[in-house]
C-alpha cells in the first residue's frame, strides 16, 4: 500500500510556502505492537503550523527537515496491533500531512463518536480551533454575564468561537477583522454585537465606541496594531487571552509596541499566554459541550475544504495571504 | 493650635519638585461629630506620590491643586468626637503632609499596636510597602519553594520586602538594583542568592546568569529596559507582579519597548496588575504576620529619616533623584 505523505524539505524565514515541501510516495511500513494504521480522510491547515516549523525557541520542538509535516488529522483505523483500537473505528490526532499513518496510541487525541455531525468538524468547531476558544475563554479570559468580550481574528476558526461561546455566556461581544467579507461574517454567522474592519479608516476610534464600558475579556489572537487598540481600553480588572500573535510577521528581529506595563498597573488587568498542548486532559470534556452547541445552532462555523493532498504545499500560505474563508482543511 | 500643611501649588510635568509645593500655616479646624483629631508623628515619602500627583488616568483621582498633599502618616490622637478612637490611641492613615489631621474614621487604616517597635515602621516595612510587598507577592506572584524569584528595585522599601519575604517561603532570590551600594545593601542586608547592578557593564547577561532555570516570579517595580531584559528569562508558568513603573519617566508620549505577548504565549506566562488599594481588607491580617518576621530578625529593612515638615517639598524629587537609603519618612 503506497503512502503519499507532505515533507518539510527546507526551512523557511517566515511562513513556510510551498516550495519548502515536496510531496513523496512511500510504501506503508508494517504494523509494531500497539501500533494502528489510519487512513487519513481530513488534514488541518492551523497558523500555529508556522511557529511548528519556525528554527526559533516556540512551545513545540520544531518539524525537522526530511520529516512529514506536523499535522492533525482524522481518518479511519484500517488496521490495529493495540487492543483498545480496531478497524473501523474513527479517531483524530496527530497523523501528520500524509494519507496513511502507523502511529502508536499516543498519537491519538480522541475517538470521534459525534458521528451525526460531519467528520471534518474533528478539526476545527469540534478540535482544536473549538477546544482553544473554549477553555482559554473561560479559563483564562473568566467571562461573567454582561462583560464586553473584545476578539481579534474575531472571523477566524478559533476567535468565531469565542464570540459565539462569550454571547452564550451571557456577553457583549465585539469583533474584530479584516476586510468587509470577514466584518459581514461577524454580524450575519457569528452574532457579534459589534463587528470592525481594522483595515477601514478610524477603525480605532470604532473599537473605542464599541466598548462604552470598557473592554472585560480581550481574546487576543494578533498582537501588533489591533493589541495595541485595544489595551488602552481595558476596564479595571481585565483579563487579555494572548492565544497568537498573527500580526507580527516575524520575532527576529525582536518587535517593539506601545508598553502594556502601565496599563495592567491602573486597571489591574492580568495578560497570560494560552497553548492547548497544557490543557488536553480538558480536551474530551470540551467536545461534547461543544457538539451539543452546534447541534442546536448556537455555535456556527465555516469551512474550507480544499482537495487531495496537493493542496497541502501552498494551504499554509495561503492562511497568512488571508484567503481562507474558514477552517481550512484538506479532503482526502 | 497651628497647623503647618504642604500644599500642592501646581502640576508637574514629571516628577513633583519642591517648587511644586509651598509650606502654608492654618488653624486646626474645630472638629465635628464623626471626626478625630491626629497629631503626625512621621510622614510618609513614596514613589507612588508621583502618580497621585499627576494628572493623567491613574489608580486614584489626582490630588487637587491647592489641597494638601495625600500622604499616608502615623501619630496619636489628641481629641475625639468619634466613639471608638480616643485620645492616645496610635493610628496610621491619610492623613497627609501636615503636622495635625481632622478627619473622619475613614482616613483610618489601622490602629497601631505594635508598640515594641519603632513607630516609623507603620508607614514601611509595617505600612503599605510591607504590606503590598507581602499581598502582591503571595496573591499575584504565587510563588513555590524552590522557585527563582527577581524582583526589580530590590533594595526599595517594597522589593527589599518581596526578596526577604520570598526567600522565607524558600524561593531561591535574584535581586536587581542601581549602583553598587544598594547591591551591596541586597546581598549583606536582604539575603539576595544574587544581586545584580543594572549600572554595571554586562547586567543583562549578570541577570541572565542568575537564573539557569529561569524566572518563576518576576516582581516588577520598574517596567523599561530592566523588564526587557528578564522577560526573556521567564520560565514556563512564570508570574509577573507589576507593581511599578519606576524607570519609565513619563507615559506622554507613550514609550515604546519589546512586545511581550510572545514571551507569555511561549512560556503559557501571566503579567498582572497590583494595587494595594483593592486589597484593604488584607491589611491588618497582613500587619502581624510582618510584625513577626521583624521581631524574629528575618525581615531587615533601612529607613531614612528626615527631619521636620520643611523636608517635605524636596522629599519626592529626591527619591526619584535616587538619593535616598532606605524608605524614606520625615519625622515631626
Amino acid at each position: 500500500m503506497t503512502n503519499r505523505q507532505v515533507v518539510l524539505t527546507s526551512r523557511p524565514q517566515g511562513v513556510a510556502q510551498a516550495e519548502n515541501f515536496a510531496i513523496v510516495e512511500r510504501s506503508v511500513p508494517r504494523l509494531k505492537v500497539g501500533q494502528i494504521l489510519v487512513s487519513n480522510r481530513f488534514l488541518s491547515v492551523e497558523p500555529a503550523m508556522r511557529g511548528w516549523i519556525a528554527d526559533t525557541a516556540g512551545y513545540a520542538r520544531p518539524v525537522e527537515i526530511g520529516s512529514v509535516m506536523r499535522a492533525l488529522a482524522v481518518g479511519e483505523i484500517i488496521d490495529s496491533r493495540h487492543p483498545e483500537y480496531h478497524a473501523g473505528d474513527i479517531v483524530t490526532g496527530w497523523f501528520g500531512w500524509q494519507t496513511h499513518a502507523a502511529v502508536g496510541a499516543d498519537a491519538i487525541v480522541r475517538r470521534v463518536t459525534e458521528t451525526d455531525l460531519p467528520l471534518s468538524l474533528a478539526l476545527g468547531v469540534l478540535g482544536i480551533n473549538g477546544v482553544t476558544a473554549h477553555l482559554a475563554l473561560t479559563l483564562i479570559g473568566e467571562p461573567v454575564a454582561g462583560d464586553t468580550v473584545v476578539v481579534s481574528t474575531a472571523a477566524g476558526s478559533v476567535g468565531s468561537a469565542v464570540g459565539q461561546i462569550a454571547r452564550i455566556l451571557g456577553c457583549r461581544t465585539v469583533g474584530i477583522a479584516g476586510g468587509p467579507a470577514k466584518v459581514a461574517q461577524c454580524r450575519s454567522i457569528f452574532g457579534y454585537d459589534a463587528a470592525i474592519d481594522y483595515k477601514a479608516a478610524g477603525w480605532e476610534a470604532a473599537i473605542s465606541d464599541a466598548c462604552p464600558d470598557g473592554a472585560n475579556v480581550y481574546f487576543d489572537n494578533t498582537a501588533g496594531p489591533i493589541s495595541d487598540a485595544v489595551h488602552p481600553l481595558l476596564a479595571i480588572g481585565a483579563r487579555i487571552v494572548v492565544c497568537g500573535t498573527a500580526a507580527i510577521p516575524a520575532w527576529t528581529p525582536w518587535p517593539s509596541g506601545p508598553r502594556v506595563e502601565r496599563h495592567l498597573l491602573v486597571k489591574r488587568a492580568r495578560m497570560q499566554g494560552f497553548v492547548i498542548f497544557d490543557h488536553m486532559d480538558r480536551y474530551a470534556d470540551s467536545v461534547p459541550q461543544l457538539a451539543t452547541w452546534v447541534r442546536s445552532g448556537q455555535l456556527r462555523y465555516q469551512e474550507e475544504i480544499l482537495e487531495g493532498i496537493e493542496a497541502c504545499p501552498d494551504a499554509l500560505a495561503g492562511l497568512y495571504r488571508g484567503e481562507n474563508t474558514g477552517k481550512r482543511v484538506v479532503r482526502l
